[in-house]
């Protein structure tokens, strides 16, 4: 046995893949599932070892790393047939790195807790370039056991950890708060880039001043120049926030909050992923602006 | 006569305010004017000259900073009775660092023109604190002489000068873009932080956490603290934003862009105002949602 622990990480998206590459760049032995045959092959191809399912992935792991997109996903590939928990050996550190409910966290917790594993809440932050660099921020509430058990593998994919509690639960809800401002903030850049396009501004220019002056937000230095540079490549796709935001959306209504913001962004993230934008990058949420102002961005063509 | 020309400065908010005791820091003898007697009181007691009236302020000066609030009083202080223009000598530069209309600034640039005035359209953004330390950052357009003239000036209050173009009207069309985000940002902030109190979260973890991911912007930075401080001592009043996005509200509704995020913001903005928040920090939009909500936040009383 390697003083390390086995990794193993379900679900080899954008954050998924950045994980489970900085486990490997660390030296840690990682195995992983997911349902694209493409991205268990690239997986492979930098020196994991890739299944055909997550029971597979999942055997002899210690920490079980899930970036998978949702909570139906989770009950699928923990809970499901085939799924982890079955072979998961007792004291597995099961970490959730899914954004969803609290709620969802908190039972999906209780749960694996019933059948002996550990697990931490820990959604993450900072987009793909810093998942890849093994520079992730992650928010994390769970017992100490699994803080411990984990250790070495959270410091193989994050900047920061920033633990929040012993209970599960904590995380998520951090998580739902850093999605609200990242939602509104995205379509705020998408609008602020647009009435700059109409105004007759350089885009590459507002890019520069902007992120000097008190309108800077890490998604305006992030997905603003997708939009300068007219390319909608995914990196986080439209899609991810019509559910992201539909989750805050449920979360302030159980709380009896009020989220107008939230709710204006939501509108527009629909709207885009309703005109067949939602595999897109999220930053094409400025084309729907820009065609309600009758003008052309980068990268789009006559419609 | 000193090396650096004599500087003026009509309005003593708290840009302006920053901006005048960092041309004096620089060395640079400086006349003010404000409507205010206390704030001119405060002026003088930093080694100002204090006058009661714009011409008094303008006459001998070779740069006049305008740090007025719009483009009715910039008509005031400067056409107006008594008003600069007639008293300032040619080729005076007059530094215009108002949030307003391009329109307006378009203007009012001609008239200075017209009258044998050089004209920088100079708006400036970085908040109270850096206005103070002389580092605020200076969105620029105007021709080449009033930027060689008011060189050493703008060296004094700004960190950052950002020429955008030779035509006045380009540094107040970027201006707009940056209060688009930065009121969308406010509004955004006062929102998760709500959301967040209303989840059991403890607020300054939440400042702690996403100051370190995704949702971060300058504004949730500078303002969440007064959310979490329960502190609405007003570094830039719920007024501001309230005149701040009706000019971006105007300027879309010109170029027929749709601006639902800075809409929605406005509309908190305005609500503020409407039940006497007006003159409080725009921090203070928290408020209103937090009763909204049926919570208490730091500082709130039962109402």
């Amino acid at each position: 046995m390697t003083k390390t622990g086995v990794a193993a990480v379900i679900g080899l998206g954008s954050m998924g893949r950045g994980a489970a590459l900085s486990l490997l760049r660390a030296g840690i032995k990682t195995h992983a599932f997911d349902i694209r045959p493409d991205a268990l092959a690239d997986f492979a191809a930098n020196g994991g070892v890739a299944h055909d399912s997550a029971a597979g992935a999942v055997k002899g792991a210690e920490v079980v790393f899930l970036f998978v997109v949702n909570a139906d996903q989770v009950e699928d590939v923990v809970f499901g047939t085939g799924g982890a928990v079955a072979v998961a050996g007792p004291g597995t550190v099961f970490v959730i790195s899914v954004t969803q409910g609290p709620a969802s966290t908190i039972a999906q917790a209780r749960r694996l807790a019933d059948a002996g594993m550990l697990c931490l809440d820990a959604p993450v932050s900072g987009g793909s370039a810093k998942a890849l660099a093994g520079e992730i921020s992650v928010m994390a509430s769970g017992p100490a056991a699994a803080f411990d058990r984990a250790a070495p593998h959270l410091a193989a994919i994050a900047g920061r950890v920033f633990p929040l509690s012993d209970a599960p639960g904590a995380a998520s809800k951090m998580k739902l708060i850093n999605q609200l401002l990242a939602g509104v903030h995205i379509a705020a850049t998408a609008e602020a880039m647009v009435l700059a396009a109409a105004s007759g501004l350089d885009l590459h220019q507002v890019l520069k001043v902007i992120g000097d002056c008190a309108g800077a937000s890490w998604m305006f230095g992030n997905r603003g120049p997708h939009i300068a540079d007219g390319d909608y490549t995914p990196h986080s796709a439209i899609d991810i926030f019509v559910k992201d935001l539909g989750i805050v959306s449920d979360a302030a209504r159980d709380l009896g909050a009020s989220v107008p913001m939230a709710s204006g962004a939501r509108d527009l993230f629909c709207e885009a992923a309703s005109q067949g934008l939602g595999r897109e990058d999220d930053a094409a949420l400025a084309k729907i602006l820009a065609t309600r102002a009758g003008i052309l961005l980068p990268g789009m063509i006559q419609g």
